[in-house]
């Protein structure tokens, strides 16, 4: 078979991307209109929240009159902008972005808004449109972009700048691609609706054929940003050690260790070294099996500090109640927002809220919101971590009976969320984070437990209360024979009583908004 | 917050899979190796199979005596081995292979054994040893190899070539990792039995710690290797066409047409050009908006022949059955291989087989066992598209009452298979593919319904038999009496006529081996 003689060649990052779109969730029009939606928006976010602004994002799509499998997205959004050298290569080059350092943010992978922009290129040969202006600059840029695939480079079609007239910053993206409004639609919204849910600080506006959807904030009050933080000892690889030890070759072992690293003070780093057996050496004498003795040894240590959770942005239970409450409409929301924890080195905060009755219908299984690093996660709910644990989690101990009116909220955030693919919408099971995720559902179990079991209190007193007023009369009658007091006395002190115990129950219904009460009776 | 400055900058191919290696299905020890073990079985089965030899090949698993979690890895083949100067590049630089043409194969991404030495060399610091020699060649040669991650290119440890004694050729590729082989065993050895299955030509060897599986080949049939092919029209996009013009520039739109696509003859291209309105012009004289129609036009015009199936190489219904009877041992394979269908210009071909009785458990769901490309597939079957059909369909049509010993095997092969991840283990929901599959399970279902029914009427001659025979006595004294002859000629003929049926029934039991028999008989 001569004539299948091998050709070897090599790809650039674009061209593997452009060849194999549908692993970054760019598969049909259908779902490459959803993930461009999804890139834009989780970009505009970034480039307000992190740096403590209040979000305020529009999204516009609209189909070509000749053609409605034309479609123009717009995201416009009061971020901080791109400053206008970066423009090209932020948008138009695979892997090339600001989000490569340690922090939670939602963009990881340099790779959405480019995929978006190829995908565009190659079904409608357009060019993405940006404009961009940065807080402190004085100018605005416009850029029209396409990408040379073959070099995994941005090509200028035109570029053009201007005076601000206005104090504004932000971005503006605009991208043509072929995509299907119609079969998007409902996943478009429920994204919306679900970013919505978990940013109740932010404004966000979809306006689409036939849709017009309008989340207006309903606080201002919002998650400190998070601060880019150093490596962690556990988290050390052979690699990331060489790399690291490139700018700090003078310095000796211990100094490094309390440099470069989250976990370490003095005491511990001397400490790690006697434990370790390590001279404590210049780092550039330090031969390639010392290097790898120090990366087997930076993780087995056992007393570094965990990692500090400056890197993340957790939502918070006040925040992640408000936000359910708003969409969900529920009778009650449980939320819990765990203690920081780490996975090989990688600090992770997990976040749960149960919402109950109310307007949640009731279904056969929890209905599930998965979010990671407050990106609402749609496709994929069958491999995701949290499905399999909300499956196994035996709800009667928790008084849940199903169908049962409830929905489990589970966030995680961390520098490092183990996705299991570029497209970001399944988590995989590391067995730190399923144990922590399991823990959080049922801390928050408990509490609507708590709850359940108050609901069925007070129909217990309700039905106490009608009991009981049916032998008022009789036992007053009673009380009086005995005493040799006065019936109605007794009568109306019974009956105060029993007033008391309903001003009580009618209290708690009117703060807790209860709807279940029926659904919780015939338990 | 002036001090969250943005810091923009690119990474090379190496490095963003350095940094997300999970997304290869490198996420823990115990994964990795796995995965390690996969990738170099199935780099050794294309070097094989493509070209027509018969595979051999022998994986080798050894722990570190001092510290278990320290694993080498060889896998040796008998494969058609990679040139010299190609060995550096295709082991040790990401996007970069022989396999970026159209042709089914399994290895696609040109990503899998570089992920393999990134986590050795990130792991335990080691390089990659390769020894490789073609069949032209007079000689061997042997590398060691690292990558260098910031500039995604190799590194050369130490190269040497010797004469070769023998007239030998393959590959024999060594690699050093952390890994658990405690926790990869199992799925290591799933791995390699699945392999063997669809593979009954290949002789697969496993030898590791507590492990000795060795699976001969049953037969020396192979399937037809796959040939390189040329784009279908559906399949088309601007850029793939704006690259074809670079060579082409000459050509006018019809020659160009004929002599660069499959499914298009001279009479096809003239058709299609009167059909999209577009002129005969040279492709170097076109403009970007008459580029952007004819990309649309080619991929809706109607009549284009369809993907041609010769860069496919599906197993086959004979090899098939082979490969589950020698693996599974049950009573009864079916097993159907569709006709070549395509989805967006990539042809493909489904496959299924059902196995029935004999030693396959009764569960209370069908075993699936998942091919692409003959490659199987053991992680992620939530979120498979096979996984959801075959239990949407109801099985009782085909008298499948479960707990049933029924294990469905699909194989989906196609010069482009829609995986979900770089990790190559569940295939997206795409529709042509879907409805295919659903059809192929149906067809075979049918015959295994057609068995089932046959092994009811067995037993049911059986039945009638035994309670026939109580009568024949009586029967022939009333026959005797009725016709006044001797009753013992009745009493012969009529067991004689019994035992005829007795004798069909036992030979049909013999041909298919039946040990369903017991439970069949409830239903």
């Amino acid at each position: 078979m001569s004539e299948q003689r091998e050709v070897f060649k090599g790809l650039s990052a674009a061209e593997f991307f452009y060849r194999n779109r549908e692993i970054a969730g760019f598969s049909n029009p259908t779902r490459a209109l959803y993930q461009t939606v999804r890139e834009l928006v989780e970009n505009a976010l970034d480039a307000t929240e992190l740096y403590g602004i209040l979000p305020e994002i529009k999204v516009v799509v609209t189909q070509d009159k000749n053609d409605p499998m034309k479609v123009f997205v717009d995201v416009s959004d009061n971020g901080i902008g791109v400053p206008p050298e970066e423009i090209p290569s932020v948008f138009a080059r695979v892997f090339y972005g600001s989000k490569y350092v340690l922090r939670q943010t939602r963009g990881i992978f340099g790779l959405g808004i480019k995929m978006a922009v190829l995908y565009s290129q190659i079904t409608t040969g357009k060019p993405i449109y940006i404009k961009s202006s940065t807080p402190e600059s004085p100018i605005i840029a416009e850029y029209e972009l396409m990408i040379d695939i073959k070099r995994n480079m941005p090509i200028i079609i035109s570029e053009r700048v201007a005076r601000k007239r206005r104090k504004t910053h932000g971005t503006h993206v605009r991208l043509c691609l072929e995509g299907n409004w119609q079969q998007a639609r409902r996943r478009v919204e429920e994204y919306i609706k679900r970013t919505a849910m978990i940013t109740p600080y932010a404004t966000l506006i979809l306006e689409a054929p036939g849709t017009h959807l309008v989340f207006k904030r309903t606080t201002k009050v919002m998650p400190s940003p998070p601060r880019i933080g150093k490596p962690h000892p556990y988290g050390v690889d052979i690699e990331m050690l060489k790399h690291l030890f490139r700018n700090h070759g003078e310095l000796y072992l211990k100094e490094f260790i309390v440099t470069c690293f989250d976990g370490a003070g003095e005491t511990t780093a001397a400490d790690f070294l006697k434990w370790s057996g390590l001279r404590n050496k210049k780092l550039k004498n330090l031969a390639p099996e010392e290097i790898a003795t120090l990366s087997k040894k930076l993780k087995e240590y056992p007393y570094w500090r965990r990692p500090r959770p400056v890197t993340l942005s957790p939502v918070g239970e006040k925040l992640l109640k408000k936000g359910l409450k708003s969409v969900l409409r529920p009778e009650y929301v449980a939320a819990v927002s765990r203690k920081p924890l780490s996975y090989r080195g990688n600090p992770f905060i997990v976040e749960v809220a149960l919402a109950w009755g109310g307007e949640i219908p009731a279904q056969e299984k929890p209905l599930l919101y998965r979010y990671a690093n407050k990106i609402p996660l749609l496709y994929d709910e069958g491999a995701d971590v949290s499905r399999r644990i909300v499956d196994t989690i035996d709800w009667s101990n928790y008084k849940v009976k199903f169908p049962a009116p409830l929905a489990v909220v589970v966030h995680v955030c961390s520098t490092k969320v183990p996705f299991k693919g570029i497209g970001k919408e399944a988590i995989a099971d590391v067995p730190e984070l399923e144990k922590e995720i399991e823990n959080a559902i049922k801390d928050a179990a408990r509490k609507l437990r708590a709850h359940i079991t108050m609901v069925e209190r007070v129909h217990e007193v309700i039905r106490r209360k009608v009991t009981f007023s049916k032998y008022v009369p009789e036992i007053a009658r009673s009380l009086a024979e005995i005493t040799n007091m006065e019936e109605e006395i007794f009568e109306e002190k019974l009956f105060n009583m029993l007033e008391r115990e309903v001003k009580k129950t009618a209290q708690f219904i009117e703060e807790t908004k209860i709807t279940t009460v029926v659904k919780s009776r015939s338990r």
